[in-house]
């Protein structure tokens, strides 16, 4: 006879719901049989820029070692990273994409009978890398669509093992400053460990956004987390790393897959973070694209909720689902966060100005269309 | 007060010991001075051909998109291995490498309580994917360096819930035939899923060794695992592949990273899928290195272990790490196996002719050495 393999599998994992991707570029044009050319995606966060000529030069002279694992300890990427993030080689964990350090956490620090703590209104990893160990998650009411630290402090108990927290927070944008960090950090038990999100912060340069790296010597219980797929434009290579202690990273290193980063984008990341010139090109054209967004907003009478990313939540006041699914058939790939708690709105991601304008036409028209 | 974030991660993860790669040429470089062009590395079943042309050309295409996340649900390679595999496309489930599909098993179907039964001398990913997640590891006792099936039979019991057998086996390169499979799994209790191994099985065509896939229909406790990084030369990317009945393969899905495969890993895997020369290739090449490698240990008066993977163990009948040493002097890159319960042996990998003769010309001048 044979066995019941959902019902064999953890409890947690029963109950799972996956992730949902952006939608890919090539599924809506195989749905609508529509030219992939002339499709826009603002529905992942991506860089718009599309690919740093550095990045590709690296990458191809990687690809004679193709046949070859990658190096598994990282050791090119991370001296880099010890160097330009002011860490010892022995604080920094690499993982396939940022999502690999927040599931890292959890396999380390949570199990059922534990508790991970978290925003409304956050990324949608946290919750499932919660449950898929079976940890209970603790969802804190939002206060203006951002983290309200203060509640988030109160729901911590003997039970609690990790907070996440991300500045700014996808999918709202918003963000806190050094002071509530650091307050936040003063009280938070020093058995919870404090993860801290940064996979936009490359886009709060020069904001009162704190950098998270200022308070890790300050607090063992700090893990700051951040990606190359944002700014940096490595979406599709998978590379995001953690900083921490060397206790923290060693136990991080021990559950990580042996090859978890592959070679492509070991080679590309330490391209990438040399080239500072992509990034302030990328902060210049966000920048810009934030405010051609917010001005088209305002001439639809639209309100939105002011980000520090690379995105903005525009608020239909009404439902989101049917515009979205308008934009759709306009060739225009957006992000509903109906399932972020947030039905009214759309996530943006800030393109290229013609990509922009292309998206605000097409919402004034299903807008128009009612 | 901080916390001992070494006493506070789950007990399982307490105790790993991480693997032990085979040692990369560019430290062994840095390490002893060496010029990384003149050293010969056999320590990681690594394909010895170098990269596809298909396969080069196939990545080369698909930089223009390094910026976008890549397709989540991998369509395009699913469905290609649908095909060749003979299965319906939600039977599959993508990994980082086979080393995640893995870790998968493990992350949904065991837990502290709970057991997987495995042999001695087998994967040593095995072990560490079972303790990770606080689960008991029963090893079985090979039998003539194999897998001794009727007795890894025997210590199933009502807590095991995985089984991991691999055909051929690695580091041994030991094999059982169709028949013996057969047994095994009519026997195998349902509720316990078989994780057959394949990730050699490329290798062992026209050999006695069952196709896995021959299996799935009759046994829906079955999972077949597999991977590019072998035979199809794309071990720094990251791709394997499992599969199993749709139930099992929606469960893995849950656990799976929504991102695990890199975008250049699927347009590389769907390519090298399509290369059946540079496969053919790669047999011949196995071959007729297997035969000089057996042709130089008979010289130097040494036994080795039957092999139909691209490596093969030679036993030294003497303590293995001081050759492997000398061999490292040499700038020959071997792989030691005392990890794996046989200090005795060291394991090489099939390497071109020029490789195969440097390795053997080192080992004589090593063991003369004394």
């Amino acid at each position: 006879m044979s066995g019941n393999f959902l019902a064999l599998a953890q409890p947690g994992v029963q109950q799972l719901s996956p992730y949902v991707p952006g939608k890919p570029v090539d599924e809506l044009a195989r749905e609508l049989n529509l030219d992939p050319a002339k499709i826009v995606k603002l529905a992942s966060n991506e860089n718009p820029l599309g690919p740093s000529p550095k990045v590709l030069a690296a990458i191809r002279e990687e690809l004679a070692e193709l046949t070859r694992y990658p190096d598994g300890n990282g050791f090119a990427l991370k001296s880099l990273l010890a160097e330009s993030c002011r860490v010892e080689l022995s604080q920094v964990t690499l993982g396939n994409g940022s999502n690999d350090i927040l599931e890292l956490v959890a396999r380390a620090y949570l199990a059922p009978g534990l508790n991970a703590v978290f925003s409304e209104h956050a990324f949608a990893v946290y919750p499932i890398v919660t449950q898929a160990v079976g940890a209970e998650a603790r969802v804190i009411a939002a206060k203006d669509w951002g983290h309200d630290l203060p509640a988030m402090l109160a729901a911590i108990d003997a039970q609690t093992r990790v907070v996440f927290i991300a500045n700014p927070n996808n999918p709202t944008g918003t963000w806190f400053g050094a002071d509530a960090l650091n307050e936040f950090l003063q009280d938070v038990p020093g058995h919870v460990l404090v993860v801290l999100d940064e996979a936009y912060i490359e886009y709060a340069e020069g904001s009162d956004l704190p950098d998270g790296l200022d308070f890790l010597a300050a607090y063992p219980n700090l893990l700051v987390s951040r990606t190359f797929s944002k700014a940096y434009g490595l979406a599709s290579l998978r590379v995001g790393y953690g900083l921490s202690t060397a206790v923290v990273a060693d136990v991080l290193n021990r559950v990580r897959q042996p090859f978890n980063v592959n070679s492509l984008a070991l080679a590309a990341a330490c391209a990438a973070l040399k080239d500072a010139e992509y990034l302030e090109e990328g902060r210049r054209i966000n920048e810009s694209g934030m405010q051609q967004l917010q001005q088209g907003f305002r001439e639809l009478g639209l309100g939105w909720i002011e980000s520090k990313g690379n995105f903005v939540c525009v608020d239909l006041a009404q439902e989101a689902a049917p515009v979205f699914q308008g934009l759709l058939r306009e060739g225009v790939i957006v992000r509903p966060v109906a399932n972020y708690g947030m039905p009214n709105h759309l996530r943006i991601t800030i393109g290229l100005p013609a990509e922009n304008s292309r998206f605000l036409e097409a919402l004034a028209k299903v807008l128009a269309r009612g």
